[in-house]
């Protein structure tokens, strides 16, 4: 008898953000894996023990549900913003395409969350109003010149951009290097916005421009919007400007 | 004195990915605005009178409510999936760009909400693990060339994509143009994933390939994503197979 293992997606920031799929999610498991801040925002229940991980224990920490799951028990791991987006839901795939066949047999439920691209682009207006794509600026799991590629593809292609994962203490020059890629392809005053910890009270979203963009501050809890060609400002008497991308695409930019 | 304007994502389906905020924002409304079908999603009350147009009506719509919060009411348009990704944002954005000045003063909230490609996605497991695109194949507001250049922009940067709206009546080729377009840079069995109507009781959820997705019935309902060349599938024993992406990348593809 094979248990469940749901890979539940809380949303950035705070519970604003959590559906109620997630909800139901988290209420039907007997036990919750995550990383320790995403288990912090789960209130603890006393018949649901918890076992937090380090951020970079995704490995382990899948394995570790996995085993439990394939014993019969409903077991839970919590992500923040959508576990499909550069989250758990592909690490525990990869866990189970190298793993026995018990795990293959876990009932897998990914529950879809807010990923962190459409909260901040909220926050703005509409930024990512025609076509857009998402690349992590991480460079641990792919050579950065894949990354560079992607770069150049999305620019060239008129893409807005969002940028995940743009900076750690291991990682200080990539977001630098990607913003130089970037001027390559886009002007000067190219819309670009910084969101950091949306949803939470520590929230900063900063409006800013492709050539200013440098100086900006980025952390691990900060997504990144680049522009395309037509993102453009509304400025408003008293109020932050709108960020804003138009469905419409009047001529091929290239 | 000027009111607010908030656009909310009510996620794709049913109410199982409305999120809090999304719940809280419906209630502090006086007057919803939207296209009928997910008006009808919303409970009615009796003091929240509520404002059905069509689905080609969006700035008509959109300047209704903006005319409506500039006296001083709080109004919501509600939108399916996330208002932000080829949705309402971006049309009331524009309307907005080109409206009186009373429009700008308008407090201007945008709902964040679950968009089908993230719930498709968790449908099937992880196919959008590294970096993905979405891409809406309406040629109503840009010109095909641009759609045919994104395309392989996307295919030839190694991008998981989703193509959003990739059929009506009155568009019946560019999805099958699309295929062929893609099938220049990606191999016959790159795994192709058609959901439709993901969170609703007609929902239905299709894993074929590049090669055979041209045969494979999509409709407006229908969000679809096309893998990259890491895509593959997890083959399980009386279970579907899982969808996946590692975020892995070994090499520059091209």
């Amino acid at each position: 008898m094979s248990g469940r293992l749901s890979i539940i997606g809380l949303g950035p920031g705070d519970d604003r953000y959590l559906t109620q799929e997630a909800r139901d999610a988290l209420e039907a498991a007997e036990a919750l894996y995550g990383y320790g801040p995403y288990l912090d925002r789960v209130p603890t229940r006393e018949d649901q023990p918890r076992h937090a991980s380090g951020n970079r224990e995704e490995g382990k920490r899948s394995q570790a549900a996995l085993t439990h799951a394939a014993q019969g028990a409903h077991v839970a791991i919590v992500s923040g913003g959508d576990p499909g987006v550069f989250a758990m839901a592909a690490a525990v795939c990869g866990e189970i395409e190298r793993g026995p066949d018990a795990w293959r047999a876990v009932d897998l439920v990914v529950v879809p969350g807010i990923t962190a691209m459409l909260a901040v682009a909220a926050r703005v207006g509409a930024p990512l109003g025609h076509d857009f794509c998402a690349i992590s600026l991480s460079d641990n799991l792919k050579p950065w010149p894949v990354i560079e590629k992607r770069l150049d593809a999305a620019a060239a292609g008129g893409f807005v951009i969002a940028l995940y994962n743009p900076i750690s203490v291991a990682r200080p020059w990539q977001l630098g290097e990607a913003f130089a890629r970037l001027s390559r392809h886009h002007s000067p005053s190219t819309p670009v916005v910084f969101g950091r910890a949306v949803g939470r009270a520590d929230e900063a979203v900063t409006i800013t421009t492709l050539k200013d963009a440098a100086t900006a501050k980025a952390d691990m809890a900060t997504l990144i919007l680049v522009g395309s060609p037509e993102t453009r400002l509304i400025t408003r008497e008293g109020r932050a400007p709108l960020v804003y991308t138009p469905r419409e695409a009047a001529e091929v930019t290239a």
